[in-house]
């Protein structure tokens, strides 16, 4: 007696997270270190030694009502105006702890976002490749899912496609950057441009089409690139922040929302938004968490492991005929599937005991996912398997 | 640009939580000491010593990966164990960790169960009084709950109004004991009487109707009560668990669900439950609570205070003319509201610096709810003003 739609999605399973279990079988039969799991974006590289001192000195020193105690739904007042403290010191914006509403993780700020603005019936816009659980986020509230077919050069937005896909009944763009499966970042120029777009069909359709920034990669940069940050460039932008990656801390589920005073109904909103965060079942942000990630400012984990897995990876697996675009930033990167088939190649991979995600979990048919959070033995370990299927698949011929 | 539905919630609001902030307001105003706030179910005991040496113990010994890392989305396996385990020692169950799934509270437990079960006009039981915020679970699934007015003579369950509204639409009813807001345990003779009705119907009506136990005040119980465990009783139960209480960690979201083999489609149920949790946005629950709550087994805070402080106003109270049902457990006492509008004597009692809660805001009108989970000092220094409140109202004339 599940709903039918809930046995449809446990038919469909998450591929990754299959994956992920998968993974763990593997690595009970042929050992841990003989098995290259680049399925998941479980962060390598431990959390920085400032989160253990900072949770002794939190029970050493704060009262312990409060720091487990429930509190405003949308979070301490401290922990909000110390996100906002430290955003306006980034992009030199003026927030204060009225924008900032503390989450469940970004894919707790998501839902949030989306019980707030989707009604049955909007449209939201994706562009592809995409994490697809983002499907999920928008078919819980009903909304549907209109996907904008991938820009194959360098994953960018597919510009005259986007414009026909806009109707009267878009309410939303999700973007995630840098990207998650491509490891893109969407230009400053990019940005100005979709923003343009929007506001002009805010315009002409008389409501608000709002931007909503998925943003969990957000400090793991590659070249020095500029993330634009979208409020910036969009009156009606939200930001979905996670502490799950610059902190190594997925399992923690910490993160925000920022809820711009440019928003239409700014006041509306975020009451929605706090409602929308307690009746949905998170009540709040876990309260200790919250009050570590206000004591951690601009820290993070060491990150750099990250530029060196992609900086082999993407040498080695290019010398060895795989095509790609180099990703900017976050930790994956999306090759074409040798063979063209995705899942026949991902199947293949399992030979060699190397796990990635075919593409087409991402709406991104024809491409792998290839997650390098791993470590560097992982790294390179799974290069002659890598090496041996490009020769399978004549890469080099 | 908000939906409908979340402008009509923000109007509505929280009751509790409107007086939570309102609270915090007047112990700006007045001196946290000389406001007397009953109105929401912050636990004012601490948490048990154990709990801040685990968490040192768990950052001291466990590896820091693992402790903050992904997990599978319905919990760690030992951790899953540990609480199965916990479960058959006190209940003769026998349990395993597939039959558990941690969760983001119990407010995350009651969500996952809905929305693997709950298609839009499916109809859930709830019997009057009964904590407000399963209303906006239930509607989250655009489910239709169906509300049983109050047994006024001891809570209880109201047999022949619930027999009348069970329809070929009814797929659940949410039980919650100890009983928030009328700290009524329901008896064993009420359950079995329950689950037979329900036997009936689920094979007059040829589909499963689900029993979901809310359990987070399982072990507050003041008269040595037994509590009865509902999947013993009933088949297709789910329970819902939340540790906020027992270990006064209402802020960190940690909980349970326990899914007994008896379900119908147990394996297609317990996969449905992983995917709720998962793209509800909660992922899976807060890692490092997790590992905590798995060492604690049965130690919890010292709540003797819930019975003195019970004791206490229990007695003044009806002294003072107050008119109740005996809390049996959880930390909450229902009295008649004095006037008979719950409303405006919860106003009234502002005057005195007293918040309580209006019955209405439980489906029971005419009432007011009062959490005891506070100090010594509260009750003690509130008890002249509930004396003023009952002579305003003439309650010994």
């Amino acid at each position: 007696m599940i709903t039918p739609k809930m046995k449809q999605l446990v038919a469909g399973g998450s591929v990754i997270r299959a994956m992920f279990e998968e993974g763990r079988i593997m690595a009970e039969k042929f050992g841990a270190e003989n098995v290259y799991d680049f399925s998941l974006g479980n962060p390598n590289t431990p959390p920085p030694a400032a989160v253990k001192e900072a949770i002794f000195d939190i029970l050493e020193n704060e009262p312990e009502m409060m720091v487990h105690g429930y509190m405003s739904n949308v979070g301490y007042e401290d922990v909000r105006k110390a996100m906002a403290d430290n955003i306006n010191r980034k992009q030199g914006t003026s927030y204060t702890a009225r924008n900032i509403i503390m989450t469940v993780g970004a894919a707790g700020a998501l839902n949030v976002v989306m019980k707030t603005i989707i009604e049955p019936g909007d449209e939201v816009l994706l562009q592809a490749p995409f994490f697809g659980e983002y499907l999920n986020y928008i078919s819980n509230f009903d909304g549907k899912a209109v996907i904008v077919s991938p820009e194959y050069t360098n994953f960018s937005i597919n510009f005259p496609e986007l414009e026909q896909k806009i109707t009267p009944k878009t309410k939303a763009m999700i973007l995630n950057t840098p990207n998650n499966p491509t490891g893109a970042i969407y230009s400053e120029q990019d940005i100005i441009r979709l923003c343009d777009i929007l506001r002009a069909k805010q315009k002409e359709y008389g409501h608000a089409i709002y931007l909503i920034s998925d943003e969990p990669y957000r400090e793991i940069v590659f070249g020095g690139q500029n993330v634009p940050y979208l409020p910036c460039y969009y009156e009606n932008a939200f930001v979905g922040y996670s502490y799950s990656k610059t902190l190594s801390l997925p399992g923690e589920r910490i993160g925000y929302i920022v809820a711009p005073d440019s928003l239409e109904d700014f006041e509306g909103t975020v009451a929605a938004l706090s409602v929308a965060n307690r009746i949905l079942g998170f009540v709040n942000a876990p309260s200790l968490m919250q009050r570590v990630v206000a004591r951690l400012g601009d820290i993070s984990s060491d990150m750099t492991i990250y530029q060196e897995n992609k900086k082999e990876l993407y040498e080695a697996l290019t010398s060895y005929g795989y095509e790609m675009v180099e990703p900017q930033g976050a930790f994956y990167m999306f090759p074409k599937a040798p063979g063209g088939d995705d899942k026949a190649f991902c199947e293949a991979a399992k030979e060699e005991r190397i796990l990635v995600v075919p593409g087409s979990t991402f709406a991104g048919p024809g491409y792998f996912r290839l997650a390098f959070c791993v470590s560097r033995q992982t790294v390179q370990n799974a290069l002659p398997g890598f090496k041996r299927l490009a020769e399978k698949y004549h890469l080099k011929d």
